[in-house]
């Protein structure tokens, strides 16, 4: 992290007002910010970029929407970790004619999403480049040593169930881009409310955890069936998916799914604690909606109302394919 | 973090082979990663951009010396504040034309140049994006709990020295850039060594630490006299350096002082230490030279060999001046 004068001062006008964070030892303003974990607590990491272009486009979506979306994917990640947030890191490229207000209201919307889940912005780097604007989030949390969820944990019988309502964000998102001249202006107020503001699942991860019976997790931003394959692979396990189930699409709708766009999490819980972990989501905002349960041997079957079952279809948003 | 089919292959691609490190509990491949830092240890974390067009050529830097030359940013961000590098995640926005072995060669030099020094890759990021490519890299290291530096502890006294000879870097690329046709081929062979493959400071840094006597402590890669301008200020002071010193330009020569593009500290040493320090900081690779030392009041003045004082002039390289 550096200096850079009028960098440096557009830098510090980004991080002044922010909240600061705890066990923050040296905060922006160094090479580098100095952090006290809590002895006894492992360190959850993950990362995120958004892409001008990829991730958002900034017809659709103004400088808040960029910045609280940018923070709920980093959020989900270490909600499926069953990490509590603790600090993060804000970098970004963009053209220098880029107007330095829009900027820092990405940032502020950003921090102000995290702060609400306990982390504070310690540091961050700013970059001029041409082309299409960029950020780059990296978010800490702590984990009690060993409490972490991962993909892995799963076994053939437990429930799956999804928190929140997949999928309306890639609504609002599809609809709003549908036609010549795309508008957010034809998207009912709830379902645009789900994109631009994905509500943020770490307090229900925690209540889960606390709750106890969550065995796997991942977050499904990437598209229910991709990442629900990626869980049954990393569990040694298949699934059966139920049609019926609201945010599993029957028929033919299954082949159109593409990345949700929603942070919400796929979850496989051992069958005798589902009802406890239900009602701690429920309390949490975070109701849970029974999709399946994971199977004995590698097949990905979706079950129809009328009890026939046919493969699963359908993989997550491929950047490189 | 994020898996992506294709995407998710390229990245196991590129993160298969490198250095696993140690405390890592869950490494790639899940949605966050989870390390276990020792007890009784501070977090200390940095985080640096390159992009192509600003921080690198391809015309004149391979992805060998782009990765070596990123991961010497990051780590040279570390051994300001005295820290042992141990994890990083890697993230990068490439054109999806680029060549997927050029992004490899890039991420493994910066993994090995980062493991080099005890740092692990443990995560990271890979996104489509039209225009320049863009490299992020989060660095955490571990210090002893208060045992951290920081730009703001020196005093007025205190011994003024740079690591190594701050202006090789910058030499060579302003020789190498000059002309109609850009090449390395008209810059001496030690000099462009000292561009492609900066020496990491780590090693010096932690020597130092244990020898005592640092007092502040800050990367120069911006340049010389911005870096100092800082490090002067946060410790309420100014500075006087003698213009017969190496890597201090006497007469008109500071003016033209820019980011110096070596990866260098600038340290504040206890003059009764500074002895010590010299003789821990040349066992450990990285002789220092003396440029003079802090003073009273908030002047920073350049002492020429006639005993003339004059203003410093000069501030570090600024992406949005």
């Amino acid at each position: 992290m550096s200096d850079r004068s009028a960098e440096f001062d557009r830098i510090h006008d980004l991080l002044a007002g922010l909240p600061a964070g705890e066990r923050v030892i040296v905060g922006p303003g160094d090479d580098a910010a100095v952090l006290r974990p809590r002895d006894g607590f492992d360190l959850v990491v993950t990362t995120d970029t958004f892409v001008e272009g990829r991730h958002f486009r900034r017809d659709l979506l103004d400088a808040v929407g960029v910045g609280r979306r940018l923070a709920a994917a980093n959020l989900s990640d270490l909600a499926a970790m069953a990490a509590q947030p603790r600090w993060a890191v804000f970098s970004c490229v963009a053209p220098r004619a880029l107007a330095a207000g829009w900027l820092r209201d990405v940032e502020w919307a950003c921090a102000a999403a995290l702060a609400a889940d306990g982390a504070a912005v310690v540091g961050g780097n700013l970059s001029s480049g041409d082309g299409p604007c960029s950020f780059c989030v990296t978010l800490f949390g702590e984990v009690e040593r060993g409490r972490h969820w991962t993909r892995s944990g799963g076994r053939p019988g437990d429930r799956l169930a999804v928190t929140g309502t997949p999928g309306r964000a890639a609504a609002a998102l599809a609809l709003a881009s549908a036609g010549d001249a795309p508008s957010p202006a034809r998207v009912p107020a709830e379902l645009w409310e789900a994109y631009v503001s994905p509500p943020s699942r770490v307090r229900a991860a925690l209540a889960l955890a606390r709750a106890g019976g969550v065995r796997a997790a991942i977050d499904i931003s990437d598209g229910l069936f991709g990442d629900l394959a990626h869980l049954a692979a990393a569990c040694g396990a298949g699934a059966v998916l139920r049609g019926e189930s609201p945010g599993v699409p029957g028929g033919g709708a299954q082949e159109r799914m593409g990345p949700s766009d929603d942070y919400e999490l796929l979850l496989a819980i051992e069958p005798a604690r589902y009802d406890d972990c239900a009602r701690a989501a429920a309390a949490a905002g975070a109701p849970l909606t029974p999709i399946g349960e994971l199977a004995e041997g590698g097949a990905l079957l979706l079950e129809r109302t009328d009890g026939s079952r046919v493969p699963l279809r359908g993989a997550g948003w491929d950047h490189f394919g």
